[in-house]
């Protein structure tokens, strides 16, 4: 495949700009990325300035630290969605992971990803794993191969990156039918094509452009 | 005023655990500070760690970006109120600002602060100054005037934080009815002086204890 349609071009600073937004969009629609991935505020102003073209619209759900209420994160989903969001990345409860309250971290997700597949849309599960000891990690994996999100993603890019050894290890353990995001760092060329060949689906980076 | 009754005494970090948050309550508990500050996740269980203590619970609404639509923020404030939140900390829509659509600015923040205010507990706009400029801070100001909030906060400590010269402004130019919390960087007692001189009211602070 071609490195460009794994892209997720991606905008997530706080004080992203609408300037930043359409910057991103004319960018994606030129090189043909897959999706643009922006804050919930700019879900309609994306999709309005990607009109007629390919390029899908991401947004992010709790993020970045994902510790807010689970009827809090369903309803970012039902207003990104109602705007025009094709993709939802939704961070996990970390602080509830932390607390050994892995029922709580199921549920969060189960029931956000539930929201997204009930209208169609695609789902990806942040893990944070530069957060996560191995065994949090295997454990995440298991809850994910039990709620069958679309795509599992390794980070927020607030707190460290995708590795290799981490991509490894979910395409290893991860359904089949997961697919995978790695994001955070992938700044040239051979790290984004190191972490396709380690397990990657799809890329989330604000380098896109330089990347290719 | 004693200093440990101006501090919120604060753990925010995506990975707090459980007992992160029992630690800074029995700290907030022997050293008489004004509040803890924790994740939404944790209120109810704070609460419980500080049952009979005149220490009260703060807590973070769309935090620490603050692009969350307004429904979420408000979702967030009914759930950290019915499980025990007396304050809660609110980022503003930094990317509606960046794009200047002020009266969505005013419009998430006037809603989410008449929630909390329907509530009859306190609310504190976190205007993340470091990130403004100075004709951006002015019209914050004069937003914040209008609305009223309990409390204006300079910074959610991921952004570089507050300054004495922005709490200076901020003193002389908030209605006197509004009080002043700083935060972000205040690690020792000099800087903690040195805000309460400027201005400040309120600090959070994840040193409390260090900086008695």
């Amino acid at each position: 495949m071609e490195i460009n349609k794994t892209i997720d071009h991606t905008v997530l600073k706080p004080q992203t700009s609408s300037t930043d937004v359409e910057k991103i969009c004319v960018e994606a629609r030129q090189h043909e990325f897959c999706a643009v991935c922006v804050p919930p505020y700019f879900v309609g102003r994306a999709k309005q300035f990607l009109q007629g073209s390919d390029v899908l619209v991401a947004t992010v759900i709790g993020f970045p630290y994902g510790y807010a209420g689970t009827m809090a994160k369903v309803e970012e989903v039902k207003r990104a969605v109602e705007e025009g969001a094709d993709e939802l990345d939704i961070v996990i409860n970390l602080g509830a992971l932390k607390s050994g309250d892995w029922p709580q971290v199921k549920s969060d997700i189960e029931r956000v990803v539930t929201a997204i597949r009930l209208k169609g849309k695609v789902s990806k599960v942040i893990i944070e794993s530069s957060l996560l000891s191995q065994s949090e990690l295997a454990r995440m994996v298991q809850i994910c191969n039990e709620i069958n999100p679309d795509f599992v993603k390794t980070s927020t890019g607030t707190q460290g990156g995708a590795t290799e050894e981490v991509l490894r290890y979910l395409r290893a353990n991860l359904k089949a039918g997961i697919k995978i995001k790695a994001s955070g760092g992938i700044r040239d060329n051979s790290t984004a094509r190191a972490m396709l060949s380690a397990g990657a689906d799809r890329l989330g980076t604000s380098s896109g452009v330089a990347l290719l």
